[in-house]
C-alpha cells in the first residue's frame, strides 16, 4: 500500500515550529510495510491544500491529513478537503454536544466559531478525539482513503494508533504485515568504507538504511513478512552476515547507547572507573553518569586542565610535564594509573590532548588525543588524530575513551576508533 | 518571491530521522518575506523526486533541495535532477581534487564511489561545501532557480547563508529587503509566561517568532526594509522593549551562547574558576571547556560523584555527609568552599542533587539540586526543583549553575533559573 502525509499550518511553511507529525506517522506506516510516496506541508491555504490533495491521491491508496481544524479563522482544512472534492458541509449533532460538555466540563465560555469543529464533509466518518474538541474524519475517494485529524501533536500522537490506523486495517486488511528491525551502531569506518563492504553482501529481501549520528554511522536492517518468525529470521540471518565483516566496528545493537554497554560491563563484571580528563574537559564522566545508577561504577571523575591539577591530583612529576609535555603518552599513562590509584579503583581511563584552536605544533597539530586505561597490572595507550572542530574533537575523542574501555572489558583486541 | 523545499532521503519518508532542514530554511526565507508555496519529502527514488520537482516548480521562482548527494549507491539526488530536465553529466576536476584532498588529509582511504560527489548536471553553478565533501550545484530552469544542497544539518546551516541565500540574492535583487534580526535567549521563564508579558507590547513592523530550545526560550525579533538603519532602529526599538519586561530573563543574545557569556566574563574579570559537580556529572566543566582558551579560566573540574571523593577532595566532613546528606545546602557549600581552596582559584561552583530515576525521598524527591558559589569572603547556595527525567534535570542543572556564575560576575541579583 501507497501512503501520503500532508501536514496543514502556516507555522509549518514559516518554519515557526519543526513538524514533529509527519516523521512519527511515517515511521508507524513504515514499519507496517506501508511505504510513504511523499510528505508535503503547506499553509493554511484552500488553493495549496487542494493542489496538494490533487498531486498526492494520484500517487497512493490512503492520505493523512494533520492541522487546521481547529477553531479559528485562519483553520480551514476541513472546508478546503470538502471543496476539493465537491462535498457539502453538515453539521454533526452528537460531536457538537460532545464539544459542548467539554467546554461545561472545563468551565469555558462557549463562542459560536466552536460549533465549527462539528461540521463535516457529506458521508464523512468521524474520528473521535479522545483528547481535544477537533474530531478528526475520514473520506473514501474513489477507492482512496483520506484519514483527517488535528495537528496538535498529543492529539496525533493520541489518534494514530487509536483512529488512523484501525480506520487502514479496516480498509486494507492484505496490507497488514509484520515488520522486523535491527539496528546495527558503527564507530570508526567512515560512510564510504561501510558502502563498499556493504556492496559484497546479498540480502535478499532485507531493506538496508545508513543513517550517520556524529560519530556514529547507524545501520539499519529491516524485513517484513506476513509472520513475525520469518521477518526476524530474514533481518537476524542479514546482521549476521554483515557482523562477518565489519563486526568489530558494532559497538552496539537496537536501542542500545556506547556509555549503556560500557556501564553494563561494569556492572556485570563489578568493576568500577575513575576518570582524569584533560581534553574531553569533562565529557566522558557527564556521558557515563547519564547512566542510572552509575555511582555504582564511577568513584570519581576529575577534568585536571591545568598542569598544576595533574601533579596536585594526579601526582604526575613536573618533570614528565617538562620532558614530554601535558599532551604526551607519558602523561596520559601517569593520568590513568594515578586516578586510579588516587581513587582506588580498579580501572582509571585518561585523556590528554590539543582540542584547539590553539595549542597544536608541527610535532603534536590539534586532534591530537592520548586516551589511557590503567587497570594496576598494566596500562594501554593509544594515539589518536581528529581533524575537527574543538567540540567534535571532544565527542570523537569521549567516544574513542568509550571504545577502549569498552574493548578492554570484553577482552576485544583494541584499536583506533577514528 | 515564492519557494519551495524539497527534502530528499528514504529516513524521511521512513519516518528515520525528523527533517529538521525544512523548518530551518522556511524561516530564513519567511523572515525575508519569502513566501513557501509547499515543502516535500520523498525518498532516494528518482521518479518521485521529478514528481515533485514537477508539482513544485510551477508554484515557484524559487527551489532548495536537500539531501542525496552522498557517494553512496543510494544517493541518486544530481542524477535524478539532470535526468528530471534533460541535462548530462560532467565530472567536475577542481571539486574532485578537493575532495581527494580532503581524503589525504584526513587520512582516509578513497574508494572510486567517492568520485560521484564530483559529478554535476551540464550547466550546473556548483556551490562549494566548506564543511562537508558533498559540494552542491545550482540550476536555472526557464528562469527559476534550483538550489541542490546537502542533507546533513552541520552542511545545511552552513550552506544556506553562505551559498543559497547568497544565490537567490544574485538572482531575484528586486526581492533582496534587508533582513535585521535579533534574538533574545531567555531561561527561567515559560512559554506562557512569555506569551504573557509579549501580549502587552505593540511591536510594529516587527515579526516576532518563539523558539522553545530547551532548557532555553528563543525569542526572535525580525524587521525587513530596503534600508538596513530601518530594518535595525525597528529591531532594536522592540528588543528595548522586550527587554523592559523580559530583561533578567535574557542571558544572551544572538549568535552567544551562556557558556560563551561566563567565559568572556571570567577572562574580562581575570578570574578563575574551579568546579566540584555531583549530579550533573562533568557537564558544567564539559561547557565551560567548549570554549577555546578555557584554560584561562577554569583550573579544574571534579566529579565527585562518591561520598569517600567528597570528603577525600573537597573536605566535606563525613559527619556533614551522614547528618545533612550528600545533597543538602551544608554539602553543596562545603563543596563550593573545598574546590575553591584546593584548586587555588577565585571562585568555587558546586552542584549537588538527585538526578534520578532512583534516590528520591519524600523529603528531597528526585529533581533536587542544590547550587553553591563560593568566592573566599562568601557563599550563596541556591535549591531548585525540577520536574524532568535524568538527562534532562542534568541539563537544566548545568544551565541554572552558569546562570548563577554569570549573574555573580555580573553583580546581578540571582534567582531561581527553574
Amino acid at each position: 500500500m501507497k501512503t501520503g502525509i500532508i501536514t496543514i499550518g502556516s507555522e509549518l511553511t514559516s518554519g515557526g515550529i519543526e513538524d514533529a507529525n509527519t516523521a512519527l506517522i511515517a515511521r508507524e506506516f513504515h514499519r507496517r510495510g506501508w511505504q510513504v510516496a511523499a510528505t508535503m506541508s503547506v499553509s493554511d491555504d484552500e488553493t495549496m491544500i487542494k493542489k496538494a490533495l490533487d498531486f498526492i491521491l494520484p500517487l497512493t491508496d490512503a492520505v493523512v491529513i494533520t492541522g487546521g481544524l481547529g477553531p479559528t479563522a485562519d483553520d480551514i482544512t476541513t472546508a478546503a478537503v470538502a471543496r476539493a472534492f465537491n462535498l457539502s458541509l453538515y453539521a454533526d449533532e452528537d460531536v457538537l454536544n460532545h464539544i459542548k460538555t467539554i467546554f461545561a466540563k472545563y468551565g469555558l465560555k462557549w463562542t459560536e466559531n466552536n460549533a465549527k469543529q462539528a461540521v463535516f464533509p457529506q458521508g464523512a466518518q468521524i474520528l473521535a478525539n479522545p483528547v481535544g474538541t477537533a474530531a478528526g474524519f475520514s473520506l473514501m475517494i474513489n477507492g482512496k482513503v483520506l484519514a483527517v485529524i488535528p495537528g496538535v501533536p498529543a492529539e496525533v500522537r493520541k489518534m494514530l494508533p487509536e483512529a488512523v490506523l484501525p480506520l487502514l486495517y479496516r480498509s486494507f486488511p492484505q496490507e497488514t504485515q509484520y515488520l522486523a528491525v535491527r539496528t546495527l551502531k558503527l564507530f570508526g569506518i567512515s560512510e564510504a568504507a561501510v558502502d563498499q563492504s556493504m556492496a559484497g553482501i546479498d540480502l535478499p529481501g532485507v531493506d538496508v538504511g545508513f543513517y550517520p549520528r556524529f560519530p556514529e554511522n547507524h545501520l539499519v536492517l529491516s524485513a517484513r513478512d506476513t509472520l513475525a518468525d520469518t521477518a526476524w529470521f530474514m533481518v537476524n540471518k542479514a546482521a549476521a552476515e554483515v557482523l562477518k565483516s565489519l563486526g568489530p566496528y558494532v559497538f552496539a545493537d537496537d536501542e542500545e547507547i556506547l556509555e549503556g554497554v560500557v556501564a553494563g560491563l561494569l556492572k556485570e563484571q563489578g568493576r568500577t572507573v575513575s576518570v582524569a580528563e584533560s581534553c574531553t574537559g569533562g565529557l566522558i564522566t557527564d556521558r557515563l553518569t547519564d547512566i542510572p545508577g552509575s555511582s555504582m561504577y564511577l568513584e570519581r571523575g576529575l577534568v585536571t586542565y591545568s598542569n598544576r591539577s595533574k601533579t596536585d591530583l594526579l601526582g604526575v612529576p613536573e618533570t614528565v610535564l617538562q620532558k614530554h609535555g601535558a599532551v604526551s603518552e607519558e602523561t596520559a599513562r601517569l593520568m590513568a594509573e594515578g586516578v586510579r590509584k588516587l581513587a582506588g579503583t580498579d580501572l582509571g581511563l585518561a585523556t590528554t590532548g590539543i582540542a584547539g584552536p590553539d595549542g597544536g605544533s608541527e610535532a603534536k597539530p590539534m586532534g591530537t588525543v592520548f586516551i589511557a586505561i590503567a587497570d594496576g597490572a598494566a596500562t594501554i595507550c593509544r594515539k589518536f588524530s581528529y581533524d575537527w572542530e574543538r567540540r567534535r574533537i571532544k565527542i570523537v575523542a569521549s567516544q574513542a575513551a568509550l571504545i577502549m574501555l569498552k574493548r578492554y572489558l570484553t577482552g576485544e583486541a583494541t584499536h583506533e576508533g577514528k
